[in-house]
This record gives structure tokens, sequence and C-alpha cells, in this order.
């Protein structure tokens, strides 16, 4: 017998037809034996017309109401989930977050965990029950209801799995695992059985938008093993381990698990600014004082004298803004230089663990772009991640030269 | 400065826009210096929306998910209507039943309200907050989310009333008081000003569907001051108040108020039944076992010998079903009798504390009604109340007839 918690997304339960099928994957699960927690979101579509229900409201709704308005989303599922479970002789009880206990600080619309207070669902599992838990949301210590920001369903999975020290946390979703990238632009494209926690958080933060980072910081830092699966086939999907959980005694383990990329970004550079200390925080301060978030940062050692270029990126949607903060307050306040921006680039990144032992994968991508004669622009690397910026329309040709080049193609693994 | 509670019905919030003509109305009343407490229901049609979703998924769902369910429906509307106060400037809290704590018994889809823990809501007001609460549930001492039934939003707005204090609880809704009569059926009806609790709980109970029985019943037992008004026409509504509170000195109190009546029920009788003690009992037991309610009962005196006739009224779409219960379970039970039913019968009442202290109310209804050659088929009295069964398609003549004989029409009491 193991403690199964398994979360659908907006999508899985996105009509009653969905629903019931949700019931009879988890009745599957009991009838063998196993214990149930089940976390759900809202119906696909609902957290959207709410919104759009307040913003016919208010621009600015307060996040504590908003908060208190998408929260419904949820408790709608966790009652029709549960009574389709009844509906097949499943005992099983809804929760709230609220009463679960899901206790969470009071930053409404993305509010942190801070403890779960599962003795009562610990009983009802005990007692032959599923548990059907609203995802996305909790409360604060005043008793209001706080929400965890979009995909926190995720976190709330996870989060539920390690407080009740669940055997798995399964994420279903509409897709049956994590590829080595987007099969949409490379056909090549294959899912990958398992990937280290680490790998995750560079693909999800480079674009993979599988699962919720902070549902994958917090499976690492609890030790959770957590599969993403699919709601609509039956498949084993990925499990995302700790990278001391993976197979060492494999020396075929592949250098890279995957080719992440977005079109989502702009560059910004700054021309021949002083190379005196403090230049960078005067270029990014007024920056982030803006709440603009910045990905990439890239300074060239000054070639000769005081003089230094400076790039770094931003979100496409803030470029225009960061141009002008640029122009009309961190110009003036350095005094000179001279202000350059492109928003039609791209950022592709390998990621593997395995890159931190073998040497020359940087030299191999750069050989490989420059074969397909891509110009790179930006480059950015950590230890298990490579980035490079491209110009947009040369993207998708990238990845797939890269994909094939690092033998991440269907037939290469296949025939291995 | 007064203390208001105003509750507003799911057609006064049935849209963005009526949202925010309620918000400015509740912000007119804190220009004026008062302090408000609002009361909403689920927007006009969602409560039936959900409990759609709930049967397609399961034609029986236990009464607590239905609650977990049916709940959300206030949910959204506290918190829109609290953006919408604060788009004009107005601070407000919206509270769920379970945050105001409203403590109900576990009746699920039916429980009552113990107490109500007013502290929180007391200090907001006192800061200048509107509070906006979610009629229509509370919570069990376990946790679990309760609903007061359909309507209970107006028991919260009393009930709350009576814990704060209020000066008035206001009701408003999709019409502007409470009329005479039906205007529908009657073009002569006209609003009263003031009605008594004890009227108002008679012509509620007859199908003057304005307020929730039991909200009308709290405010008499609490003595609360209660106001029905519309929500889209300004106007003075109807007070309600209790017996003591109306002016004694009025010599020119009409003997009666107002006029209910309802196409509802169905008359059903035992032909020649023993006339033995305990043979009520006998008949009506399989009836209220199976939850069936029963409005009417009247039983003739035996003109001679031991036998009698037995009749009752019942909704009518319990009348098949007690038709049956009479004839498989109640007639052999007795040994001998008979069973007569109809259903095309029709119940007219008239209603007034000023029948108490006037002789001659039954007589007059009945010559009337004799005038108008209608068949009367029952008759049932009470303290402030006679009812009679005639004919479904007399009914609507009926009406008017009495309506017009007792001195209720527009012409007549502009006249006075």
């Amino acid at each position: 017998m193991a403690l199964y918690v398994q979360k659908f997304g907006g999508t899985s339960v996105g009509s009653v037809e969905r629903i019931k099928a949700v019931a009879e994957k988890v009745k599957g699960f009991r009838d063998a034996g196993h214990q149930v927690v089940v976390v759900v979101s809202a119906m696909s579509g609902e957290t959207n017309r709410l919104i759009g229900l307040a913003n016919d409201i208010n621009d600015e709704p307060t996040p504590r109401e908003l908060d208190m308005l998408v929260s419904t989303g949820e408790q709608v599922t966790i009652s029709l989930l549960t009574m389709a479970l009844h509906k097949l002789g499943v005992p099983a009880t809804s929760y709230t977050g609220s009463q679960v206990g899901i206790m969470t600080d009071s930053a409404h619309t993305k509010a942190r965990i801070q403890r779960i207070e599962t003795e009562d669902m610990r009983q009802d599992l005990d007692d032959g029950q599923v548990a059907v838990v609203a995802g996305f949301q909790g409360v604060d210590e005043e008793g209001n209801i706080t929400t965890l920001g979009r995909g926190g369903s995720d976190t709330t999975g996870v989060a539920l799995a390690a407080a009740l020290n669940a055997d798995e946390c399964q994420i279903y979703t509409d897709v049956d695992g994590v590829y080595t990238t987007d099969p949409r632009v490379c056909s090549q494209a294959q899912r990958l059985d398992t990937i280290t926690v680490e790998e995750m958080l560079e693909l999800a933060s480079l674009g993979s938008k599988v699962l919720q980072i902070r549902a994958v910081e917090f499976a690492g830092k609890y030790n959770v093993p957590l599969r993403v699966l699919s709601s609509f086939q039956d498949g084993p999907g990925t499990l995302i381990v700790a990278d001391s959980d993976k197979d060492e005694d494999s020396m075929e383990e592949p250098l890279i698990s995957g080719i992440a990329f977005t079109a989502n970004e702009a560059k910004l550079t700054l021309l021949n600014t002083p190379d005196v200390p403090g230049v960078a925080s005067k270029i990014l301060g007024p920056i982030a004082d803006a709440n603009i978030e910045i990905d990439m940062i890239v300074q060239n050692v000054a070639p000769a004298g005081d003089y230094t270029d400076f790039t770094f990126t931003v979100a496409k949607g803030d470029y225009k803004l960061t141009l002008k903060i640029l122009e009309e307050q961190v110009l003036p306040a350095l005094g000179e230089g001279e202000v350059k921006g492109d928003d039609k680039i791209a950022k592709v990144s390998l990621v593997g663990v395995g890159m931190r032992s073998h040497a020359g994968v940087a030299s191999k991508m750069f050989r490989v772009l420059s074969e397909e004669n891509i110009n790179i622009r930006m480059v950015s690397t950590s230890e298990i991640k490579i980035s490079v910026v491209v110009d947009e329309k040369q993207m998708e040709l990238a990845v797939r030269a890269l994909h094939q080049a690092f033998g991440l193609d269907k037939n290469d693994i296949e025939s291995e």
C-alpha cells in the first residue's frame, strides 16, 4: 500500500466528463489498495472568467478580494470531484485550503505555505476516505483566504506530499511527461523517463511550462518523488528525482537532458559606459525599482581604457519601459554612453547535469550553431546550463540542430 | 448615525452593472454617516448553474458537498461587491459565513444559526469599514461549510441585525414592498406601509414570496425592525413590525391586511373512515414518513354513527404519491373507507390582525364568494387568517372579489 498525492490541473477537470474520468482514475488507485489525496485546480477557463468579472468592476482589485474571488474556482472543483467519487462508491471528503489547514503568510495572490495541519486528513485517509483538496489556496493566521499564485496547485500537491510523507506526488497534466524539447518545434523531441530536480528547474524557468518552478523546488527541498504524467493517456510519464537518486552507475549518462528556448525576451545594451565600481547597480537599480525582472546579464571586459559594454535581457513586454528608463534616468546619471536595444531575439539553452563532468559542451554548441550560420549575440553559463541569445528568426533552426547534434533525436537513442 | 444591515438578493446583484448600482446605494448610506453591513446572495442563476453541474455528475450529491459547491456563489458576490465599493473609495471588507463566524448546526442544506461571532465585524465597522457578508451560509463546529437553505440570505441579514443590535434590517428585492395581494392577479393591489410580523408570516407561508419565513420569525423573535424595499427604485417599502409596535390608537385599522393565494396544492379525502381515536395518526403517519408536508386538515364531525370524512391538502407535486400511499397503505390498515382526490384546487386566504377583534369576517367572506358563485370546498381558520379551498379556475375571481369587498382596492384607501 502506497500513499499518493495526485494533482489534476484545470484542463484535466475542465468539464463534467473529465471530472468523471479523474474520479475513475482515482478509483483505480484506491481499488489497487492505495491511499489517495487528490489536489485539483479550477476548471479550465474559470479563473479567467472570474478575473474578467473583477476587472469589469475594478481595474485594480485589492489582492485580498481577488483571492476571495478566485479561490471559489477550486472549491467548485473539489465538491464536484467528490460527488463523482461518491457516485462510483468511493468514500471521499472535500477540503478547501482553509479547511485542510494550509497555513500561509499574508502575501495575497502570491502567498507562501508556512505549514500544513495534516491531522484531520490523515484520520480521513486511515478511515478509507479519499481526501480531495483545493489546490492553489491557503489561509493566513487571521483567517483570510490566500492564493499561491498561478500554477500554485502544483505547489499544494508537493507540499501535501511532503507533509504526509507520501510515496509519490503525481502531477497529471495535458502532456505525457517532460520532453527533450518542445515537440511542436522539433518533431524528434522525446519524453524523458527521469530528470533531476536541478535540470527541471532550469528547463521550467527557461520556458518548458510543464511544472511550476516552486513545486519543483519544494520537491527537491523535501525530497518528494515527483512524477509528471498525462491525464488523458496511460504511461509512466517523467519522474523528477533528486540528483543523488539518479543511477550513478550509468556511464552512458547523456551530456544534455533537454533544450529550452524562449522568444519572449528583449536585449538592451549600454555602450561605452564608465568601467568603475558601482556602475552595474547604477544601471540596474532603476530597472529593479520599476519591478522589471532581469534575466541574463553580460558585461564585457573593457578591452582598453576605462569603458565597457553592459548588456542584459528583460521580458519582451518590459522592453519599451526599460528602454525609456535607460535613456531618461540611467544615461543622465552615468553622464556618458549610448543605449541600444533589440527585441527580435530568442534564448536557446542546453540543460544537463552531465555537462558538469564533461568539458567541451560549450565549444560543441558554438560549432553546431556556426555550421548553421547562426550568429550568437550573448552567452551565459551555469553549472548545468548554457544559454545563448540568437536572432528570433533563427531560434527553431538552432533548437533542431542542437537537438540532433547532442544525440537527443528519437532514432539516436532508440538505436543505442 | 444608525447601523443598517442591508440584504441584496440574487436579482439585485445579478450582473456587473447591478453590483455597481448596489455599491452606489451602500455608498449613499455611508456618506450620510451610517454604518452599513451588506449581506448578499449569489448572482441570479449562479446557484442553479452550480446545482446543474452537480446533477450532471451525481443525481444524489451528499448535502455536505452540495453546501461546499453552492456556497461559492455568495463568495463570488461578496468579493465583487467589495471591489465595487473600493472603486468608489469606500473602505470595505468581505467575509464568508465561516469568516464572520456564523456558527450553525450540521444540518447541511438546511442548517440553523446557533450563534454569531460579531467581534471582528464590529471592529471593522468602528474602523469605518463596510462589512460585506456572504448570505445563506455558515460553518459548523467542525469547520464544515453549511447553508441555511434557499432564501437563507434573508435569515443571515436578520440574524446579523439581531446580533449587532442594528437599527434596521433592510431587505432589498425586485419588488418595492409587501402588497395587499399579487398585482399580477389584481391590478388594484397596493403596497402596505406597515405590516405585523404575524401577518407577514401568514402571507409568506401562503405564497407571497417576498421574504423567507424564517427571517420574519427571527425578526419577530429578536424584535428587529425589518423593511422590504426595492433595489431598483427609491421608496419607503414596507416596514414589518412587532404587533405591539403598530399604532394602537388607529381606530381605522383595516380588518384585512392582505390576501394570499396559491394554486400549488391538492386535496385528498378519506370517506367513511371509522371515527375512533387514533384514526388521524393512522392516516397521516405514513404520509409524514414519506416526508410529505401536509397543509390544511379538516375532519368533519360524524353526522351519525361511527363514520367520518377526513380531508387534507398537500403540495401538488406530492399528489400522486400521497394518493398511492392512501390506497396501498392507509386503506388496508383502516380496513374500510374510500379515497378521493382533486388536484385542480386553489387556496385563498384573508390575513389580518384586525380580524382578531372583529366578528363577521368569515361570514362576509363566504357571502362575497357566494355572490360570485364560487363554491367553497374546505375552510380552515386561525386567529388572524381564514383560508378557503376553491376550484383552481375560480381562484383569481375570488381574489379580486375579496380584495374589493374588504376595502383593499387602491381607490378605496386613497379616498379614505
